[in-house]
């Protein structure tokens, strides 16, 4: 197996084709990771989410990263790692634009894919209805690397 | 859709019948990501990788999460998210037990999926044979959640 960098083409392909992402964060040096759905847009990724452990620690700390992958066996893959900002779209005047846009992004990029109004969340016994937090990343950098037999 | 926790007994049951993973680490607060094949045994999650970023940043600083997930839609997943600490399996003779068990773990996961030996890399243009890192993740904690249908 040889393991090659993608060319930054590449590597927005991967985040074009691709809307199922996982998203680090951390906290007092402690990574959290969860999986998002997202949609790339401009050197963005667009993402909506109820609100819980995440959201809470990238307010407190913007820095994130971002990884997207096909996987078809441990010879054969492609992965990018974004870096990027956390940028909360609040639900004031101001961002409202940016909200919609949030919305009709991840709306194309998969109508079965998005729910967008609510879920309900039951922990610890304690059933809530959430509305969803809309955040973007801001790309700081991509890294993507593939894999695959000689050519 | 519902989104409810995990019995530790059902996260445990995902993390020993999946075998690839996105592992998190951070340094100076700037979280990085990539997918990794593990083998979890008796409270740990065993790996071994050829070194680069996440190796270096590991070492530095051995907090780690590591998110496991099957999805089928939006609606219908489950997610797991470990922390744990990073231990690194030396290749002494004091840890070659550690490694031993380790390589056959991964052995035993799958033999497809696992390539025991040398992957070359070509970064930068520089070809490069490299011998893997074997290391756990000492698991500290476990949260689990599924998402469904109302039952």
């Amino acid at each position: 197996m040889i393991i090659r960098e993608m060319t930054r083409q590449a590597s927005l392909d991967l985040l074009n084709r691709t809307h199922l992402g996982r998203l680090a964060c951390a906290r007092a040096n402690q990574p959290y990771i969860a999986p998002v759905f997202f949609a790339y847009h401009h050197d963005s990724l667009y993402c909506a989410s109820t609100i819980g452990q995440k959201i809470e620690w990238m307010r407190e700390n913007p820095l994130v990263a971002l990884e997207v992958d096909e996987i078809d066996s441990a010879q054969r893959w492609e992965s990018v790692i974004v870096s990027g900002r956390y940028e909360e779209l609040a639900n004031t005047p101001s961002t409202q634009n940016m909200r919609e846009l949030a919305w009709s992004l991840l709306q194309q990029a998969s109508a079965l894919w998005w729910e967008p109004a609510y879920v309900e969340t039951i922990l610890g016994g304690e059933k809530r209805a959430m509305a969803p937090v809309y955040f973007r990343i801001r790309i700081s950098g991509i890294t993507g690397h593939h894999a695959g037999k000689e050519e």
